[in-house]
């Protein structure tokens, strides 16, 4: 079986580790690389890391560039997948933007403005019910990066009632997960030897969207505290997550609840107790590493995973879900060792 | 005015950033520069930056080394500090080790096992009642580098009982805090790149100072869940903490009560609205910039701290007590301009 | 067809980047993993990226636990792979150390000091006659990181007589070449921000590989004036390697030996002109990009070349190997795609 | 003595770093600080590690703004100063840019374009002839980052006939000797991770400054092959410098030179036998240090140059120049001790 995939946004971060995963998948053969402004240019100006695909070029984003193929991957600003899906009937569309994540238009209105493209399946395959979702799925929209690894990080333990619903998330990313713009405070000179926090107090685009996974996970509202905090990395997400213990709950019960959630995932690993997720361990590989801990004084659960942002957090959550929209084993072309040291 | 100061423990982390302090302090003569395993050797084969004492040869750390100054900087291992000091009765000892910042032996037992040295002033003169335990005292203990931001960072809001008892503390930190030892996860190559949790759930030492700082300032215990983040650059912290808002507390009584408590200080500084702290600003420099939000969704005060972990952490904030506790401007040599970018 | 292959030394760097290439290798079986300290562990405690394979437990590095594999790849410090592959007389024995790379004892008891422990085809393919020496050989020197990128930038010219053999190499370099050594200097808070020189004047001992290498292009002896720097990076070296122009060279000239050299190399790109090599378009990558510049003023050719020093470097050299000594197809497995950014 | 000092050019890089030295220069008053785009803004917005001077508001770079100061920093592109300083007539004139460097009208017009601006005395006072140039000068070009490690690294040796007049120089730098310019590959997650070469071939603008010191150090034309290499930190240079041995010349004819051309420096240090330069050592002083090898096989002098780019690279170099001028002590206010690790 041989799928041709289409990308649009080849130019960016996203659309690079798209490609970057599809040229080593067996089952896929690469059609139409389309940018915005970019159109004309040769793909290796942009990502000379792709040398296999190095000369091929940009053509426009339009619904005529990709139509044609079985599946197109958008990696898009938000605003644009809605009108261009709409024309793509045949195609699995799989949208890396945020335009069809949120379920409520309300939420929505708030944090992007304008009217509600729509909802459709969410990418994480982990989690309850995600596979159903999916499988066989025509459109598809992918999590983002922060969503990613704090939902697997607090769904088990909110799903069985182990933790009040008033969770804080703190996660420490790499500059990649802010795209390729132009803007000084992402300067190398800037962001070297510097640590920052912004979208402080709720302000950052993602929060709806956990609210939405762990409010789905607890059967309730869940208050989510998120501040995202900008490290000197190119890739890579440490969520540092916590909840307030409902009483009477150990580290047994709740270990137990983790152990058993992920016991048949390929991408998601409980480490072994006394082991810390680092994000390196995940450079490049589809995988978030969890560990978890009981602070009896503060009566509070921590739990910290890591991710790579562009490939579970976006592109190989992606090509994830392509496999299970497709057919395909849930794992095909997918890594799940990391780069490192 | 002229003090003649000794570092025991020059020839590691905290011992070479008192030095480059030292160097530059108009009222400063450097004494004895003492060491454990390196005693023998030259500063400047540890410490290449300190070309002006380069060829100060460090001698053993013994009392009759430390005898004879008016200041002696302790930059030891934890537990050796008390023996040394009792015999430097007329000296002001300054101790940048953990020995004598907790008030309770059954902390000091739980922490770090066996009797208790004893408690000693405390070094954070911006707390209430700093300056008081400060000025002239022959004995000090500067805190820890995570506690002196996170505490800055909630005391006035707790002290205000603005918040509820309940902090979370998520501090991404540098590598020199960890100070030079050598540990396989503490090299470059697994380090660079990454980013890592450690202590998770209340284990690191620095939790119960930060416990009793900030129940000290909410005349109440707090609960306090404290989460250490290793990120890839050599110094600096930035720390997220929140806690429950209080009922009807809006983000201008927050404002205000932050204005106040440090409108006169030279060394805590609450950046501009919408200006964020980043640790660059603060390095090698003896501040620490703070700024806050309210998040009404979460109901959570949060609280962005950044400081440099070796200046204002440790070296330049016990630069800071000497200068109280001998009477001199509390300023003096102090730089408070960071180098950036 | 399954080759069987175990790993000695999966617990360094170079170790665990062999097996991060086998996990993914099509045609291979992972069999044995050895250490010597270390023996007795999970490779899961020293490579958390390697989750496929971190609950294997790894045994002691003897001749007893390495035979009856089809290929043993030895990653050892320098004198103990000989008499281990003495031992081992069936398997396609691949040594990632520096033994068996000298042809000359001398030069071997210079740099190394004892005996010579012999020389084994050099596992540098792309170099003249390079695949014959190495398809069905039964032991292989895998060359050293340096040498393998500043080779393939210099030979093609040398070989051709273009240059004068008179060469200056200054490679920057990741600092995952120096292993997992617990040294100071490599400890991250002296790396981060930080670039330095090491082993200048000659002293380091890729030096007589590169002579070696340089020389038998040039049919002459050739001067080689090499300075490894070490920058704050965990992988990568970016080689600036120049030599004086001959009389009547031009840049065409140039350009057309380096096309020819390389026009059939799966591994080997000549970016396109105005393209400059960076280190991170090769990460995780069996790829050396470079790129040439005829310098007038100062009558010499300026070759760069990146390189990942532990893919193309060690590991995936070492694969590369394996797979021409195996008759497998060469590029079997290695990923030519790097991960970036 | 009190010195009223201007910097136009303020929000960028090189002005960033001229205030943090002056505020805390004993002699010096700021008064104007001036931009272009960036009139009307907070300093502080820029530099947010200039908290003592946080709330000034940068106003338009005019004649006007900067007259009536005893000295004026210009901090702009090049082509900009040569007229304002015009109207600047009783002021020292201290210009960080390119225009008044070179003497060679022709060179200028190859490197630059346009008309020359002019020659000015060039501000390294280390360099023979340096002070005598500097002191009560009116008009002071600073060299560029790169000349001034490079000269000094090699003026000695080519001054006393020791070596060829052929040098090659390859200078690893931080990024923010880019200035805090937009552009795709100083983005923090292109540059991170990656070391890349750039102006290879002698295209860099710096080539012609550092072929007319050595030259005139040499009193003959010197050849020099110069390659800048960015690498991931945001400040420092490592330059490795080396040339031809004349015959007879050994290391201790070496030695002996580099001793005396430095022994009643302040800023320039020849280190000890055995220890190599790192950049961190010099972060933020106005520091060269160096250190030399004698590469018999390759019958190579190789000399190994750190300084920071921003400091004594460009504004400490400054800062120096103005205290020569107007006739300070040479080191006031500039620091000697580097920020490490």
């Amino acid at each position: 079986m041989t799928i041709r995939a289409a990308v649009a946004g080849a130019s960016g971060y996203a659309g690079g580790e798209l490609l970057r995963l599809l040229v080593g998948h067996p089952e896929v053969e690469i059609g139409a690389l389309t940018a915005g402004g970019n159109a004309g240019t040769l793909l290796g100006d942009h990502h000379p890391n792709l040398q296999p695909l190095a000369d091929r070029v940009l053509t426009e984003t339009t619904a005529d560039e990709l139509r044609g193929h079985d599946v197109v991957f958008l990696a898009l600003p938000h605003g644009h997948s809605a009108a261009i899906a709409a024309e793509l009937g045949e195609a699995v569309v799989i949208d890396c933007g945020a335009d069809h994540r949120l379920n409520d238009p309300t939420d929505w209105a708030r944090w992007y403005g304008g009217e509600h493209p729509g909802t459709w399946p969410y990418g994480i395959p982990e989690l309850p019910g995600g596979r159903e979702r999916l499988s066989s799925a025509m459109r598809i929209a992918v999590p983002g990066c922060f969503p990613t690894v704090s939902s697997l990080a607090l769904v088990p333990a909110l799903g069985a009632g182990l933790v009040e619903p008033d969770a804080v998330v703190v996660a420490v990313t790499g500059t990649s997960g802010a795209g390729r713009s132009l803007k000084p405070h992402l300067l190398s000179a800037e962001v070297m030897g510097s640590a920052s926090a912004y979208g402080v107090g709720g302000a950052h685009r993602h929060t709806p969207e956990l609210v939405q996974n762990l409010s789905a996970a607890a059967g309730a509202p869940v208050k989510v505290s998120f501040t995202p905090v900008l490290a000197p990395m190119p890739r890579g997400i440490l969520a540092t997550c916590s909840a307030p213990l409902r009483d009477g709950v150990d580290e047994a019960a709740l270990r137990a609840v983790y152990a058993q959630a992920y016991a048949d995932e390929s991408f998601v690993r409980m480490l072994p107790e006394g082991q810390w997720p680092q994000t390196s361990a995940t450079l490049g590989a589809n995988t978030v590493h969890l560990q978890l801990a009981v602070d009896a004084d503060a009566a509070r659960l921590v739990v910290i995973g890591a991710e790579d942002n562009l490939t579970k957090g976006t592109a190989g959550g992606a090509v994830q879900c392509m496999n299970l929209a497709t057919g395909l084993p849930e794992a095909t072309g997918l890594p799940t060792a990391g780069v490192a040291p």
